[in-house]
């Protein structure tokens, strides 16, 4: 990246959200500073003063890059999404959101509950031009390197109309945010078969405008489920029910795989002693099949990151990653763009379909 | 088993289904008979007579319980169900199906065209007594034993009455072919949360007729998508874009993993030597995640087993062992008193609530 490209970014820290708080979430914001080399990054730690500063102390490197913003009001990670809203003003969550939007900062990062962090995020920061519905993009290792599905549970239906617009938010976060310097970003909408008349009405209208709307992006067609590990597209696009169960279910499974190794790597003094042979290629496996640990919700006017709720530093880092690239991106110009391609096209396409509405 | 529940049963096999035909039909049919132990079984064998012959002349022990029937008419891969229909009738697939109306086979298995496979047999059998629509039940190894997924694909929509139905299904199918006597055998709905209030309507519908529908089944609540590997529940219901969405997922995922193994240990001449001792748990490892070859099509007037396509002998065998148990069962009595006692209850239910429709 040429130096132009350079710039100072200041991030907005939920410091007490997820299982841990402060030691992992001041933590990660260390490992991230020395991650993220492309830009000067500043923190606002939002939440209870003396445990964030009880970790600062131990953390000469950060301190500089960091004011603390004292609150001792957190929301709790099983509230409901109604009730934060109403009772979570002046929380570390509520307060890291609206840093973003008037407090100077450029992005947020919270492991809190994700459906307050989605409902208190829409409140404060409303969607962005033209787009229906927030969604949630988790990014997934692959056979081939990453890709980027959404919804991953923002939602519980999604029509035609909003299932485009979470194609075109998720393209312009995986170039944001993924993409190598000239890597074609496919997109792909999840359905049941490839051929052009299997699935949900929805999905198959979707499909046609994806073709026809005018949109700048590399739509690809269908995918199935076993698309995703296979890296087929770098975006996977679906309803957020559907996505979520996908979400859960290939981290199920992935856990499930992970337990029955372990266990057959102790099973016998044979392959304990494989297992200790073969450890340097297995703790890279591991590492390299270990989903980054945050998901934008995209889709509002400014740069929300969901971190997860119970991950280590390492993955809170990956998140505070995420939200800094996207947030030095042209994602929000080009998801505007590409809104503008597709109104253009759908009205001009009005008069003669009666498909596309 | 005691020995009164011992049967004669008579299964008609589509020889020529799937990516390899006799060679891997027939070879399935001579392992099922040594894992079959419980009854007497006995296979109508139809597809081209002398490739079939070809197979048998070298299994002695099989030859004596099958009988062939021949035709050489075959339904492609990649032909389309409406058109399968059409044409179908004298297939291989066709005459499976047809011999478990009126050709004295308890039961039916094909590793041919899924679509083609539910069009025929949906148009022979028909549907059982007060069901919808058909559900594909996928068996599925977990951290507990095994767990059943449906509706895997059948259908692309689902509402909240069939859902129901599918639940009923699944626990019958459930404790005909996987459970251990005494087991509980408890249905989940596959949501996006366990909280009553969340999801889409038909699945709270469906949850409350569980509830309260005066079913004989045990229902244990919403589920989620990593609530399939865990086995907290033994049958996960869901409609069939989010369940067949979900099934390839967690394949792609498995298999995904296994590749990273593989090459993990292959990658440095110690982590290959250390596989090499630890083979023999690693082996074990693999024959424990692999999902059993056969998932039946049920609601149907007859036993239909879907093979997979691609399987090897050992997972057609699986496939036709299913079939067997499921034939000898009690299943089909039990799903019919299931949805008699659910008509009740709707019927008696009906003028004080308006949501169960």
């Amino acid at each position: 990246m040429p130096d132009s490209n350079r710039r100072s970014l200041t991030l907005s820290i939920d410091a007490m959200g997820g299982d841990h708080g402060p030691p992992v979430t001041v933590a990660g914001a260390e490992i991230a500073l020395g991650r993220v080399a492309a830009h000067d990054l500043r923190f606002q730690l939002h939440g209870d003063e003396a445990a964030i500063e009880a970790e600062l102390a131990r953390r000469p490197k950060l301190r500089p890059v960091v004011t603390v913003h004292h609150t001792d009001k957190v929301i709790g990670g099983e509230e409901k999404a109604a009730q934060a809203v109403r009772r979570g003003k002046g929380s570390s969550l509520w307060n890291a959101i609206e840093a973003t939007r008037s407090g100077g900062a450029d992005a947020a990062v919270s492991g809190g509950n994700t459906g307050a962090l989605m409902a208190i995020s829409k409140l404060i920061l409303r969607m962005a031009g033209g787009l229906d519905r927030p969604a949630l993009a988790a990014s997934w290792p692959t056979l081939r390197g990453i890709s980027v599905l959404l919804d991953a549970g923002a939602n519980i239906e999604s029509d035609a109309a909003q299932l485009v617009q979470f194609a075109i938010m998720g393209e312009a976060f995986y170039c944001a945010v993924h993409a190598e310097p000239g890597q074609t970003v496919r997109v792909g909408l999840m359905n049941v078969g490839s051929e052009d008349e299997k699935g949900r009405d929805e999905v198959r209208e979707a499909a046609a405008i994806l073709k026809d709307g005018g949109i700048d992006l590399h739509y690809h067609g269908f995918v199935e489920g076993d698309d995703i590990a296979k890296g087929t597209v770098e975006v996977i696009v679906t309803d957020g029910f559907t996505g979520n169960v996908a979400l859960k279910t290939g981290e199920g499974v992935a856990r499930f795989f992970a337990a029955e190794l372990r266990e057959a790597l102790t099973s016998t003094p044979l392959s304990t002693a494989g297992a200790l042979l073969a450890k340097g290629a297995l703790d890279r496996m591991r590492a390299r099949l270990e989903p980054p640990g945050g998901a934008p919700l995209l889709g509002l006017n400014g740069v929300v990151v969901k971190a997860h709720g119970g991950g280590a530093a390492h993955s809170f880092a990956d998140a505070i990653k995420i939200a800094a690239d996207l947030a030095a991106s042209d994602y929000a110009a080009k998801t505007a763009a590409n809104m503008q391609r597709l109104t253009a096209a759908l009205t001009a396409a009005e008069p003669a379909s009666e498909t596309i509405q």
